[in-house]
């Protein structure tokens, strides 16, 4: 089987790119004519606006595939929509992989015993049912929460190790309120700290041929001094690093988040890219007639801003 | 707008007993009949698993009503089995409030804003649909994870005060694990403690007449003397108090849980209720034939352990 680090490596390289698009799909903001006809096929509640998210999703990995290997899909947009969002999910996923993507799904999940044990099955696989074997949600890598502690993580390891799959800890959030705890002092370090040597520790026995654990962290892209610190304490995890873009971070902070090869964090984007047609200077550019062409100038101009910050730290690790 | 806490307190009164029943429904130990039958019907998969969750849960809720106003769903045992699975949740939850049932979601989400909005959406309502309002899984209460810190929890708070809900944040585990975190020393007391103060702190301005908050705490059945600590901490806070039972807590360690006017906790069990005909002397003695008499039984023992122990507060307290 072969790992996830191993295999995120080859894609990102594939695409010559460590970006990342979440396909967060908030019903407000998709384009009025994919949700009339969705509307209009299928009825004007959840099911039709799970219709409108899937064909939003579809057009966006057609547009988007070519330039990135990686998206992240943010499960509370379509666990908002009710079973039928839920089936979106599903089917986004699948249409995804289909086209060569990895698929991270952004769950942040994390609870006892058996509990994370179905839901490890929901995500990563498998479930039994009289004898035949299921999963709803077949994803490539998961994010999870980090509060219950190493057993609420072993269910997700077992199959990160069984069937190739990665697992991202929520480390440091991008809100203002990710101080409340995660920047606590506990014995001489703050709490996300001990987090990340846990997420060393629990990353250990699944390390690839390229150096890199299945066991990644989520760090936000608004905190570069402390992705320093962090990247000292997880030499070996890719880093999931959300909020470029949207909130408020540049490519001038991304140097602390990558290793000198260059490796070890992917660069996530969801809102300003999957919704770049908002945005005053690409609408006035494109008009939303041609949506698509905002979406792929958006991600074209952040995979040059960030591979200019992966070309220098290369050649100054050279 | 009535409070979720004088709320809960009517139907625990109208119950007479603080406790509540995790519908927590594992396929592998569900009444076979229940399965043949689904299968028969939907397939032997998704489908037919979630209508045979649905069916036992509905004979559960018939047989507990009379003795429990409050129901637990771990969210997780219906995300395993895919959008059917959360139908059956979201059928599940309806069905139980008609029969008076105050239904908690047990989802421990936790997230970034426009995120977190997405969740209290789903969970608490509404959302908007192209000017009509919808919410999947409307249910009383939610658990939230807290390691996102206060704006992770602000969009539920919001939906407390205006729809009346309820939330209970994660301050203790009940796995081994939990001290991984939980415990950790941070400036003098224990990271579940600066929960704990945030807690009562977020509950503040949501308190009912009879004194208690709409935002309350889980606390873990197995850590009663850490519990004397956070009861003073959280004074207003209704505890709900998991592991009961299957997870080795008995009668003897509640004490601390409750506040001395015999309020303040909810002792919840899930598997030593749900699934007590699979115990051997409930087996042995009602067969499989005759589940539905186990569970009622393993309830109401439960049922009067739990009001021995508030008895005793009461008489004391009094």
């Amino acid at each position: 089987m072969k790992s996830f680090a191993d295999r995120l490596i080859e894609v990102l390289g594939e695409r010559d790119s460590p970006v990342a698009v979440g396909l967060d799909p908030q019903l407000k903001w998709l384009p009025q004519e994919i949700k009339d006809r969705a509307f209009s096929r299928h009825g004007k509640g959840l099911k039709g606006a799970s219709q409108a998210v899937l064909e939003f999703n579809q057009r966006i990995i057609d547009t988007i595939s070519p330039y990135v290997g990686v998206v992240k899909l943010q499960i509370a947009f379509y666990e908002a929509l009710g079973p039928w969002g839920l089936d979106a999910y599903s089917k986004t996923i699948g249409y995804a992989q289909k086209r060569g993507l990895i698929v991270i799904g952004d769950i942040k999940r994390g609870d006892v015993e058996h509990t994370a044990e179905a839901y490890a099955q929901a995500h990563l696989g498998e479930m039994e049912i009289d004898g035949s074997f299921v999963c709803p949600y077949s994803v490539d890598a998961v994010t999870l929460n980090p509060y219950l502690g190493g057993d609420s993580v072993a269910p997700f390891l077992k199959r990160a190790e069984r069937y190739g799959k990665g697992l991202f800890i929520l480390v440091k959030s991008t809100n203002p309120s990710s101080r409340d705890f995660q920047d606590l002092r506990c014995g001489g370090e703050r709490l996300c700290e001990r987090v990340a040597r846990k997420v060393n520790q629990w990353g250990r026995a699944l390390v690839g041929k390229h150096g890199y654990s299945a066991v990644g962290a989520v760090v936000g892209a608004n905190s570069p001094s402390l992705a320093k610190r962090l990247r000292l304490l997880m030499p070996r995890a890719f880093f999931l690093v959300p909020g470029y873009g949207a909130q408020g971070a540049g490519p001038e902070g991304l140097y602390p988040y990558f290793n000198k090869d260059g490796f070890g964090a992917i660069i996530s984007s969801s809102r300003a890219i999957i919704f770049a047609y908002q945005n005053p200077p690409w609408r006035r550019r494109y008009g939303m007639r041609n949506w698509e062409a905002a979406v792929r100038e958006a991600l074209l101009r952040m995979r040059s801003e960030v591979a200019e910050v992966v070309g220098r730290i290369r050649r100054r690790g050279g």
